[in-house]
């Protein structure tokens, strides 16, 4: 029997476990949907960072004009950035055959932890699916990294970590073991359903609406509109579109 | 509108809202509840205490006679210590009139941690009515804080902090806002309940059937048997027996 784990918050991580286990970082608002709307626009991979001076110090190494820096603080641009973290900001014309450098107040930090694993995906709501399909093909026991807001817990991360465990039931055929932060994700994931108005009524939800970003929500909540597998390679998340034989549903 | 919010791990303190805000502790396997039958057999008080050493400190001061040393690592019995963390051993014979020096590996620490808020009960699923009452009493907008595992989830403190704020809306007037934490663990109490069969089904659960002390998960599962609301005073606990007037449900 396969075991699967949740770590609601960055707080619960196992440092042994992280290191040896497959792990899946989510953060649906908005950071995890960035990284996918980053790589599917033709950026060349996107550079996690925990610090604007961080990000600063890459895009200098780097060389500024194949960069792109973004990402927020308190939902909003960091003076001297080229982009926020909306995923409507990520257009090929803006980071086709860039790397960028993002940094964000919950989700980089966690993508950063996660390169500790043997193999780290990022998953939101946007291509849940395709996690499931791609983490199904592994052997291992999986662990969700659900980013959450500020150290504390974020019920559209677990709602999502909760589809996760769902999909990857369906496509494996052994019976999976759940530890307790797992079956609250998939309770939580049932109880209130991945839909736009679930995540709109979340802290985070109501905090982009707040400031006017409300229409980030609908893009967040847009199940299973990519097949796009982001994957940490040597620091950095590349995209790696499924492959064929797994696209089936 | 009041607000409520439940810290499902200690990692989650926002140390400026707990020095502000009501604070109720919940471990329910094992020690709210250990701390709940320790004060109904006449302690004296329990002092809860992080490290082994730190019991054996108190238990010096305060002069060994008039003190029980009471604890667990792994869940078992500490050398040299009066008692385990089984609430079934805290009989008046063993602790009317005495000091429980308490050390526990989840729920003694989060005790110590709430001391910092202004009103600290402790609450499990023996006792989660009458807290509840006591909270409804209150002004100011509470918040639960789960002690976990290791640092990680327990569901069936998530599930005793659900049932709490059940029972907080059902005695109050106002509509309570909840946070996302609060919101999951209202979900959860729903959908896992609060019986003795999810006790046993979860992490914490397991392991001390697999140490032989199954027996322990009745007695913490037995709802309402207890109007007594332990509060911190001066860093320890006392019982405070539910005021005449709000002991009708």
């Amino acid at each position: 029997m396969r075991r699967a784990d949740v770590w609601l918050t960055p707080g619960e991580i196992v440092p042994t476990e992280l290191e040896t286990r497959p792990v899946v970082v989510i953060d649906v608002l908005r950071a995890s949907t960035t990284v996918v709307a980053a790589l599917e626009a033709g950026a060349r991979a996107v550079h996690p960072a925990v610090t604007v001076e961080e990000a600063l110090r890459v895009a200098q190494a780097v060389g500024r004009d194949g960069v792109v820096l973004a990402g927020e603080r308190r939902s909003l641009l960091i003076e001297g950035f080229d982009l926020g973290n909306s995923p409507r900001e990520f257009v090929p014309d803006r980071v086709a055959g860039k790397l960028v450098v993002l940094t964000t107040t919950n989700g980089s930090a966690a993508m950063v932890q996660a390169m500790e694993a043997p193999t780290a995906f990022v998953a939101g709501l946007v291509n849940v699916g395709a996690v499931a399909r791609a983490l199904a093909q592994l052997d291992g026991d999986p662990v969700v990294l659900c980013a959450g807001r500020e150290r504390g817990f974020a019920l559209e991360d677990a709602v999502c970590a909760g589809v996760l465990l769902t999909r990857l039931a369906q496509a494996t055929t052994p019976r999976w073991r759940l530890g307790d932060g797992a079956k609250a994700a998939v309770a939580l994931a049932r109880r209130f359903g991945a839909t736009a108005r679930m995540l709109a009524a979340t802290e985070a939800g109501r905090q982009l609406q707040e400031v006017g970003l409300g229409e980030d929500i609908a893009v967040c909540a847009a199940m299973d509109r990519s097949v796009l597998v982001p994957v940490v390679r040597e620091r950095q998340i590349v995209g790696r579109p499924e492959p064929v034989a797994s696209a089936e549903r």
